[in-house]
């Protein structure tokens, strides 16, 4: 496969063109961004971390019958991915509330939620993506109401799967943000990244926080913390 | 009808108790608040409009068999309604493109929009009352599923009677804000006002604003308009 021009570079990753048109590259960057890109860094070594944890995941999802865009690592900091059409979503899926969900709704961080609760947010720095309700996503053309189902269907599994997965690393899922595409078949797949970028990961028996929040309120250096969640993932891997 | 103790005081309004347990005592306050009462203001004459205002449209709704709260007004300022017990929810139903739905989702003031969207808000002034989606209604036990479809249900048919009967007072109803409650027979009605301070008005020809827009940005004296609004819908009436 050939690298070949950039097509998009975004916060945390550029997409290249390959020599084949469904097929994307993507290069994770050393950068870390908190706040829409109000705070913005850069890490070295975050770019390899974020690669393979996401590998590892869109792996083990795999395993699990969860179908992506993930093809496969072709180095340390770069993997081929199924280019899709993304709908500009993002769609966060919460365990446990904190975060956004706790200033905004004024349920203290850490409180276990009901169940596991669904919020589509637009999909657009300029806005800088604000929340929105399915009336939002239908009126904004955003999906229609079979691409929504679908896509919560899809999200609510994929968060069963990766409560298991961190589980069997010793942590705690509390919440994380995934991205959706459609394929030129017409299929709603998985994309994007899953890392300690977009998911909020607590250590199951202290709570530390070995994710991108450590990074937005200046607690610490993430590159262990990312570290950590790798090599958890890796050897409850190979425990298996 | 005997009025007895103040039991809440609002930003718009009072209510006291009656002889009768299931009966509240309302009576519309001279005070315009905008921006959740960070700008707040004495306007002699309001309170008499939006108690006037609410009454006929109250009284429209019902003829149109749509049941609220309100039982009569007892005096220019003043009415008595249903004492129910109100969900901590604002709903509101946007036809036309304006106000937070602009600015938040980048869609242009004054574009029609495709379908009546409607948004819930959690009825939180602390909080600012933020949007919420069904999820969080149910997370937060603001509301069940069937509490939930039945004031969707309901809120999209006061809409399409609202829209009725602004357009025989030659008014556009753009958006509007409303409440429910639920009464001791565990009934949901339509609760608290629909006056110019809860809804989007423009004048169908003009597209002139004749509602508290006016107020939030400045633009001029409302009591004109609010008055203009109460009498064009007391004239649709006559002319029916
Ligand atoms: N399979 C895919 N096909 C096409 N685009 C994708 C795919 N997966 C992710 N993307 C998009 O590529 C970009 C990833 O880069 P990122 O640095 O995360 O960007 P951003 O700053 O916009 O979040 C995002 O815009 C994301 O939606
Ligand atoms: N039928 C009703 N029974 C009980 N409470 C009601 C009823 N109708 C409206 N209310 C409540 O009474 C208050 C009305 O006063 P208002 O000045 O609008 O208050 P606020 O500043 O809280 O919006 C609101 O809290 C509203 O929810
Ligand atoms: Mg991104
Ligand atoms: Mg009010």
């Amino acid at each position: 496969m050939i690298k070949r021009d950039l097509l998009y570079e975004g916060k945390a990753k550029r997409l290249y063109e390959t020599s084949e048109p469904s097929i994307l590259w993507v290069t994770y960057k050393d950068q870390a961004t908190a706040g829409n890109g109000a705070k913005k860094e850069a890490i070295a070594g975050k770019g390899q971390l974020n690669n393979q944890i996401t590998s590892v995941i869109f792996k083990k999802l795999k395993e699990m019958d969860i179908p992506s865009h993930f093809i496969r690592e072709v180095s340390e900091t770069d993997q081929l991915i199924e280019k899709v059409d993304m709908f500009d979503l993002e769609v966060v899926i919460r365990n446990v509330a904190a975060g956004s969900f706790s200033r905004r709704l004024g349920v203290d961080e850490g409180t276990e939620l009901a169940f596991p609760v669904l919020e589509f947010y637009l999909k657009n720095d300029e806005l800088n993506d604000p929340l929105i309700n399915d009336d939002h996503v239908l009126a904004l053309n955003l999906a229609d109401q079979k691409e929504i189902d679908e896509i919560k269907r899809q999200a609510h599994n994929i968060n069963n799967s990766l409560i298991e997965i961190y589980k069997e690393a010793g942590i705690r899922l509390i919440d994380f943000k995934l991205e959706f595409g459609k394929t030129v078949k017409e299929q709603i797949i998985l994309a994007d990244e899953i890392s300690p970028d977009t998911c909020r990961l607590w250590d199951e028996k202290t709570n530390d926080r070995l994710d991108k929040d450590v990074f937005r309120q200046d607690l610490g250096d993430i590159i262990p913390l990312y570290q950590e969640v790798l090599d958890r993932l890796t050897t409850a891997q190979k425990e298996k």
